[in-house]
């Protein structure tokens, strides 16, 4: 009995304290949509400074993360994101400084016209309001999520993964220290002030003062937050990209491509999962690709018809198509025609990034036309599908929905709009 | 246990139903997105034709739904939302050729550019894919939607109130013949095939088919869609909209605002619900405002302050500044500043629409930027909140969330996009 009551009264308690921190961010939010552009640059500068300034602390509760990962049994890729350094926190320090240089996207006129009535309308975008992050134990993202909420003048309540914790305890610190010495509110930037589950799942009921949740991660978490909030959601979930190397592609061009994509840094949502390859294509570049990717340290896995070609890939099973590797493995089909490669595409995909390689033209204005991804690709790798690489100064991830944002999201797409009307009297007939 | 077991089948019979339903217009959409604009133009007036065609049968069917709710006591205005006349149906019919004459959407590229490396990126306008709608026994509003979706290239689940099930049907047998007649697939319109409850609550747990849900409707339809969804959602929901009467505002204008926003049409989502006067303006205007209100047959109700300046208002409780009445009804309130305007608008309002009165433009700017919903109006009346009056062609409703679509949302906002990249062999470094 006991047990029972102090765990329900400590998911109460949870429950209270998240609420507290989702009604302070609410109460900074409001002021944050009237703060002006250089209000915002100063505190970003500041709080760049003050993340340097307590460096040796955010090291110190880096390491004690890192040492219990370690007992965990955490993979070395994971302690690697979780890790901290100097030269890693001057990075963040800079990417802070970058944000500040960025043009303040609050205030735009997105347009403006005038009715036969006289009355103006306007459309000016405006900060989301609060924006919950729920993302992986990667301290680096506490530091760039909050810089690009405040630049666009939302407030931001960041929960990060449990292993990172007493990491982004110490730089949430450091940032609201900033804050404290400046006219905004240091609730601008806050932190779920616990590593319970229970923290996240409080999160998601309190729609009446956070505006989006942005989950980045993997399937249980995206599923978690899919079924249980109650807020609009934009979720970053995985890419199961593709690059299809049609009949008519350069083989030296697609040979690069095909690559850059798979090993240039596997472990993003952006590199490929599966390449396809056109039936006609497949004797002159599959047995040459497979032994390129090999001696690169990929495990092939493929089609029948791969496997006739080049005797050394492992069968693939229907459960590879769709999943997100994230590591040196690739699985390879051959397909008829593009229209299979479409097919493909759309029944295992994720419509996050694919490319097709082609000199054909009309090919590939009927994959941009048929393949519904965020990104799709002529003649490029499909690595390439991230707010900085695509010119927006910065991302706060890549959405893999439809609704708001699609594609990197940059501080253009942490904003929404209202209609601003203008009227010397009007009134409705 | 025969009931149970009767019961529970029934419910997946309904399941099985509704997942069919969303499955084919999961395929129709894949085929609505590659249609040309000519193609959808002319399957919209073989749907306007046909609508008019099969007159006979829909109104035949609207009689019995006007039976069935005026032997089960329902209101006249709710009767009134419900009835079809010759005159409606030749309405809805011109409203499915107005939207064939609008521009399509589909297919703007929102922005282009070219990145250092040469890669050139463009932004395409492309449909949402399936859209789900849920809303009011108004029979019209199953043509309105049936055609804004297939103009933008969406396929539309639509499950219209229960009341409005045999017309509904009727509509959309016509629309989905008509489409038959046409390049485009029947699956494009179609109709929850239950008038349970169980439709609804299957509807919302197909994420895999249906990628955006539209509720329209009152606080329990809301409730129920945002706890239970898992697809992401656009609420249509209250509007408790306020004019706010300056100190410096000029009264025979707010006379004539606060007039057409009560009393023009007080059962839509913009007309007026909550009046604010400043104190230095109330009394010369309050007496005389409430005077013509009550000629107009609306019920006033007001704070302390109104009623010691017009003691005929009754007195207004704390759940009457929160209240959508969507009826003559009116609750007033003094304020002693513009500032206490916001504070009160932004506390009991929903974000909807909401105008000041003022000549003075230093005020007005302040009520601009402080005042946060999806239209704030300066100097005139909050009826304007509509997509015909905002000049977007048409509108599906007016959504009163922040993410996606704000406002109005007419064709653009039943879009979204996705990027195209271009190149010529770039690698990511």
């Amino acid at each position: 009995m006991t047990s029972i009551v102090n765990r329900q009264s400590s998911i109460e308690n949870v429950s209270e304290q998240v609420q507290r921190v989702a009604a302070e961010a609410k109460q900074a939010a409001r002021q944050l949509a009237k703060a002006s552009s250089d209000q915002k640059n100063s505190a970003l500068r500041t709080m760049a400074q003050e993340l340097l300034a307590q460096r040796a602390g955010i090291l110190k509760a880096n390491a004690d993360d890192v040492h219990a990962a370690q007992r965990g049994g955490s993979s070395e890729a994971f302690i690697d994101r979780l890790r901290l350094s100097d030269q890693r926190l001057e990075e963040m320090e800079q990417s802070i400084q970058a944000v500040a240089g960025l043009p303040d996207p609050v205030g735009a006129v997105l347009g403006s016209w005038r009715r036969p009535n006289g009355l103006e309308i306007r459309k000016v975008r405006v900060p989301l309001g609060v924006v919950g992050i729920i993302y992986e134990s990667r301290p680096n993202v506490t530091s760039d999520c909050a810089s690009l909420c405040l630049k666009s003048g939302n407030a931001v309540v960041l929960r990060g993964g449990t292993e990172s914790f007493r990491s982004n305890q110490a730089i949430a610190a450091a940032l609201q220290a900033a804050l404290r010495a400046t006219a905004l509110p240091e609730a601008a930037v806050s932190l779920i002030p616990t590593a319970d589950r229970a923290g996240i799942e409080a999160m998601l009921s309190l729609n009446q003062f956070i505006d989006v949740i942005i989950p980045r991660g993997g399937e249980p978490l995206i599923r978690l937050v899919t079924e249980r909030s109650t807020i609009p959601v934009i979720k970053h979930a995985k890419g199961v990209c593709h690059v299809y190397v049609d009949r008519a592609a350069e083989l030296p061009m697609a040979r690069r491509i095909v690559l850059n994509a798979k090993c240039q840094r596997p472990a993003t949502c952006n590199a490929m999962e599966t390449l396809l390859i056109h039936e006609e294509t497949a004797p002159r570049f599959l047995p040459d690709i497979v032994e390129q990717l090999q001696a690169a340290r990929v495990e092939v896995r493929g089609c029948e018809r791969t496997r006739e070609l080049a005797p050394s890939v492992k069968p693939a099973t229907e459960e590879d198509w769709s999943t997100e590797y994230l590591d040196l493995i690739l699985s390879v089909k051959v397909v008829r025609s593009l229209e299979e490669a479409v097919t493909h595409i759309s029944r295992y995909g994720s419509a996050h990034s694919d490319a097709i390689v082609t000199q054909d033209e009309a090919a590939a204005e009927r994959f941009v036309r048929d393949v519904d991804s965020a990104a799709v690709y002529v003649n490029a790798s499909t690595r390439f599908t991230d707010g900085f690489q695509f010119g927006l100064g910065a991302e706060i991830g890549i959405s893999t929905d439809r609704l708001h944002a699609r594609g990197p999201m940059g501080l253009e797409e942490l904003t929404t709009y209202k209609y601003v009307v203008y009227g010397t009297g009007q009134l409705r007939q």
